[in-house]
Formats: C-alpha cells, sequence, structure tokens
C-alpha cells in the first residue's frame, strides 16, 4: 500500500515526538493531551509548549531575535529566583515573560483544521487560528493571557519590592490559567 | 443581477468603513493601506487598528474583560503623560500596554487568504493567520512585538524614573516599528 503524504509526515513526527519524550524535553504537563490528538487519525502534533516564564536578556530594544534565555520555567516561581537569574546578566535589558500554551497541530483536511480550531477556541484558547491551508494544513492552538515586561537593564533590576512582587504573582497567574484551560481542552478532546 | 455574498457583505462593510472614516473613528494612518485592499476585487476589510499605546485599569489580576482605558495614543508617549494619566485611576491594578497593528480582511476564496496571509508574513506581520475558513474567510494581519506589563496599583506607579522612561521608550519603539511595517504593507499591497 502507497502511503498518502499525510501519513508519511505523521509518522516522521511521532519519531520525532517518541525522541523527544525519551530525551525528556516535551512538558510532562502537555504529554497527555498531544497523545491524545496523535491517536486521532486525521490529526498529529508536530511542536508545543505546556505555558512557561522566562527571564530574558536582549542587548537592545526590541532585538528579540538575539535574547538570551536567563531562565526558563514550567511551574510557577518566587520573586527570589528572580533576583537569583537577575545575577547571571550582564549586558542588555532583562525582561520577564510569562507565556501560555501554544500546540502546533497538522490536520488532515481543511475540515479537520477548522475543527480543530473552534474545539481550541471552544476550551478557552481564543487565539486559535489556522497558520497555514496550503500544502500542510497547521492549526495553532493559543490563547491571550501573557506578561511582556522589561524589569531591569546591564544586570540591575529596576523595580521595587511592590513590583517585583507583582509581576511575579502576575506570572504564576499566567501558568495557573494555562493548566486550567489545558484541562478544558483535554475535555473537549476526549469528546471526540 | 444577483449578487453573491461576498459582494454583498463586502458592500455593507464599505457602507460601515465610510460611516466610520466621516466620524473620524478610523486612523488616519492605517486608512490609505484599506483603501488600497478594499479597491481589491477579492478582498474587504472588516476592522482594523494602526497600533496604539494604551494605559489600562483592570479590577484584579487577570480580570482584563473589565478593564478600563485610562488613556489611549496612536503616536509617541512621553512620560510625563503616563503620569498625568495615572492620576485618573483610583482602584486596581495599572497596566501598561503597546499593540502593533492588527488588520482583519475577507477573502472571497481560500486561496486569496492563503495569498493575503503570505503578504502578510512578508511584509513583517509574522503572527498573520486565517482566523475563519468556513462561511467566512478571515485573514488576520498581525505581528509579534508588543509590551504588557503592569506599573502600578490603585492610582500609584510602582516604578522609579528609570524604568517609567525605559517602558515609555519600549512602547515608542513598538509604534515606529508598526509604522515601518505598514509602509511594507503598502508596498507589497502596491504589488498585487
Amino acid at each position: 500500500m502507497i502511503k498518502d503524504n499525510f501519513t508519511r509526515s505523521k509518522e516522521e513526527a511521532m519519531k520525532k515526538l517518541e525522541r523527544a519524550r525519551v530525551a525528556k524535553e516535551v512538558d510532562d504537563k502537555i504529554l497527555p493531551i498531544l497523545d491524545i490528538i496523535n491517536s486521532l487519525d486525521n490529526y498529529y502534533t508536530s511542536s508545543s509548549c505546556a505555558g512557561r516564564i522566562l527571564l530574558i536578556q536582549i542587548p537592545s530594544i526590541g532585538d528579540k531575535k538575539n535574547a538570551v534565555f536567563l531562565g526558563k520555567w514550567h511551574r510557577e516561581i518566587e520573586g527570589r529566583e528572580i533576583i537569583d537569574t537577575v545575577k547571571k546578566s550582564e549586558k542588555g535589558f532583562i525582561w520577564i515573560l510569562a507565556q501560555s500554551p501554544i500546540i502546533h497541530i497538522c490536520a488532515k483536511t481543511l475540515d479537520d483544521g477548522d475543527k480543530m480550531v473552534k474545539l481550541g477556541n471552544r476550551s478557552g484558547f481564543k487565539n486559535s487560528s489556522l497558520k497555514s491551508v496550503k500544502g500542510r494544513i497547521v492549526v495553532e492552538i493559543a490563547s491571550t493571557e501573557r506578561l511582556d515586561a522589561p524589569i531591569g537593564k546591564n544586570g540591575k533590576i529596576f523595580c521595587n519590592k511592590e513590583l517585583l512582587n507583582l509581576l511575579v504573582r502576575i506570572a504564576n497567574d499566567v501558568l495557573k490559567r494555562s493548566d486550567k484551560k489545558l484541562e478544558r481542552l483535554k475535555e473537549e478532546l476526549n469528546k471526540i
């Protein structure tokens, strides 16, 4: 039997995911969801992130391409961790980011893609869309919660304790909301 | 001649845009771009924003639904304007946001939609996608630059002068980059 493009690409993607799973490069939190999606005939996952808090350093304003990751957490954090991590920074602007989950899913047909975007929206991922509809059909499951805030420069934090605590609370809140949305997404996927 | 759905919807949208133009509700900066898109047979614009800086007040963390707009600027700002505007705030968390342009475009066919997403990406709007592919085909032209940072609470700014100046520089930088991308988008549209 000759395999179609979709089936071949799915097999490749599943091998890649298996290698990433063995290397523990995939978030435990998101793995059960990827497994449900990949168990469906007309879908497979190509990349994902369960949501995270980042501390990055960028050489100049707007130059996020050359960002250096100082810290990365897939869990809630404490202010102390930010202060300790900033010590690693030497030159450039320091930003704290909190990012909600993103899952990229390839769909067999446009109809399948459309259904997955709607399922994402229903689960609270209101920024879901189709990134590509020709060649590969690629769905992005994404949400709107986020924090993108500069907090200092050249190894020094500009914000006082009050603001730092607020930033940490907000970043943790993004992760809490992300976890709830992933639960809803799992419930919706289990209904298929 | 019986008009198709797309033509009827486009006529409706053009009437709405004309009313908004007369009421000066549409950004001068983005109007020439909307006019080019609307001059194309297979497209029309449904909503847009040229990019802006916002100062908002939210009652509790994460509750952006109940945000109150304290200030809105479609141009670069000065730190003084932030300080003056915060005085209007009484209760809740104060955030500064800088948002890059967003344009929603309806396309006649999926092929037209796909072409517009690619044109958006080519112009530097790397977050462009199809929001809907059934019924109406809706393209979102969008970019990734942004600032989403809390700056205070209950009428008081938490950040020092240094951080406030940095936030203003970054917000202004988002607008500067937005203007450049709109120029590139106009050039690409003129090639069609």
